[in-house]
């Protein structure tokens, strides 16, 4: 089932009553342009829904994940094959593995998956809370009038639609628009899939948050002319000495942030904490399919859509999916818990029950 | 005129003989789709033709406006009021103001032009000679085997296509590939106008030269994980301390570089030297319209060609055309009179008549 025009949902992933189990998404690759709701009702869909990014983003994967383990259950699929399937399908998503790992050792039941979706959107919210703390503390650091902009710069989306709903980075953008402090939004457009100028931009917008779409070329230069004040993004992975892996670009950014001496935030929830390794370097990097970068996709002036290409056929493509911005590069970490320091220490120190 | 389907003309620029007079270009705005030529006939076609990127590229824009002066001799346009209309074509440009400069005081003649566009051609060729030996150098310095390929990466178009002939950042790719030595180029999409992925993989594709196209956001991952052994680009102007200005996204290929102690080299003829200038930061900025970032055009499958939309209508974009790199982050300047250290006083020396 699919059905545009809708109004939004207050999720993104959720299992709507009745017989046969189905979760449903937002099939966020038509986004902006239309918002189609899909089923899903095999551990197979959930997998290619993953795999093809009709859902991303850490939160939104996992719980998404989540629901596909109780899929798993509802449909006789072995859950030790399910889960091997469903980890399989993004490699450098840490929120994947933790929550089909969770699910085995908990129970593939749907309580337990609402659970994770219900953590995840406490998380976010709690995220907004903290974040929104350091916004002010850096509007009174720069002496900015209360009646001018805080500029925020992002890379990707680590919105409501990369969550079950709130979002990590944008969280506390929202909770800062939402108290009335001005705000704006400087939007990395985010090739190859356009993450950016799609969905958050589209977020933002449906949210009332003045923004500006860029190139991901341009933000360096908008740091060095003074036009950025605070740069944030999600993560897909952070190891525990902080290093974290986002979508590719993001340490252009971290590194022009820290040449321009502008705060740089990774904002995301413990369950994005991959306590396994030390070093970023060894987080495996997901490289996609080329033909990401070789063929893009919107609607004409009169709305009707078309793929066309944009480089040409006689020229390979590479498409690496994420990076890995090194802790040094990264002024606070924002978890649940509280803002730390991007090192070990401070990780263990901010969250109380100790390290996932 | 314009045909489609030629073979590459031996320059970007040009004057057929015959009656009236008339100055031929490639429209660069249909690569790598079409290769077809422009006649100009008036300072007006030559204005348009470079403020909306029919041309572009330091070498190709100062060449052309140089022909576009004679146009006016030849057609009774007052020579004062053809260079100020020609100059602010595009305000970050160097070599426009410089070519324009010299019609006037050397005569808006077709042997001025001529000269000009031959000198370009000239300094190109130095500057391949110069950059090949900095290439040697560093198969030197890595132990590379003579069979495995340097690995160059490239932002924007500083080809054959943004100069007469020949090219600044391409000039070395294209000595080494001549001279049998295995050369493999990153090529930068550069959004938002794509002249990475439109222009210079289809020079490389032409040449023969192995290349492979990511988006700009690649670049630091593929710096990081030691795929990239140099990083070499153009400059729109290069200051007499050595900032220099280049297509938007520069500076944070620059930063990467510096990052994983690679060296970043800029590439230029000394026509893009702006000596009035010591501070990167008071170059002005070329702003060009949001719709470039909006919009995109291609062909479809069916070769088909539309233009789409890649961001939601509600969302306002901006799109500075530049950025600055700052000396600090070049490892090397390399003009047509070899290559220095980014700084006036390496510049100076290195120039035999001084500055310009």
């Amino acid at each position: 089932m699919s059905s545009s025009g809708l109004t939004r949902p207050p999720r993104t992933v959720w299992a709507p009553a009745g017989s046969p189990a189905t979760v449903r998404i937002i099939d966020q690759r038509q986004l902006p342009w239309r918002l189609v709701v899909e089923d899903l009702r095999s551990v197979q869909d959930v997998a290619t829904a993953i795999r093809d990014m009709h859902v991303r983003g850490a939160g939104c994967i996992g719980a998404t994940a989540a629901y596909g383990m109780w899929l798993a259950a509802e449909t006789g699929c072995p859950l030790d094959q399910a889960a091997a399937t469903l980890v399989a399908t993004r490699p450098t998503a840490a929120n994947l593995a933790w929550a089909v790992g969770r699910m085995l050792r908990e129970g593939a039941t749907l309580a337990a998956a609402e659970t994770i979706a219900e953590e995840d959107i406490a998380a976010c919210r709690a995220i907004g809370r903290h974040g929104f703390e350091l916004f002010e503390q850096r509007r009174r650091q720069l002496g900015r009038p209360d009646d001018a902009p805080l500029n925020i710069l992002t890379h990707c989306n680590a919105g409501w639609l990369a969550f079950v709903a709130v979002g990590s980075a944008t969280a506390p953008i929202y909770a800062s628009h939402d108290a009335g402090r001005p705000i704006h939004g400087w939007v990395d457009e985010t090739r190859p899939r356009n993450q950016g100028a799609r969905l958050t931009a589209w977020e933002l917008a449906r949210h009332g948050v003045p923004h500006t779409v860029v190139v991901d070329n341009a933000g360096g230069h908008l740091m060095q002319r003074g036009q950025v004040d605070i740069v944030i993004t999600g993560a897909d992975r952070v190891t525990r000495q902080g290093d974290a892996a986002n979508k590719i670009g993001t340490y252009l950014k971290a590194l022009a942030a820290a040449d321009c001496a502008l705060p740089f935030y990774v904002a995301f929830p413990t369950s994005t904490l991959d306590w396994t390794l030390a070093d970023g370097r060894d987080i495996p990097i997901e490289e996609r399919a080329p033909d990401e970068v070789t063929w893009i996709d919107g609607p004409d002036a009169d709305g009707t859509p078309h793929t066309i290409q944009v480089s040409p056929k006689e020229s390979p493509c590479a498409n690496p999916a994420f990076d890995v911005t090194p802790a040094r590069l990264i002024t606070r970490l924002i978890t649940e818990y509280g803002a730390c320091e991007a090192n070990e220490k401070a990780l263990r120190q901010m969250i109380p029950q100790g390290p996932p």
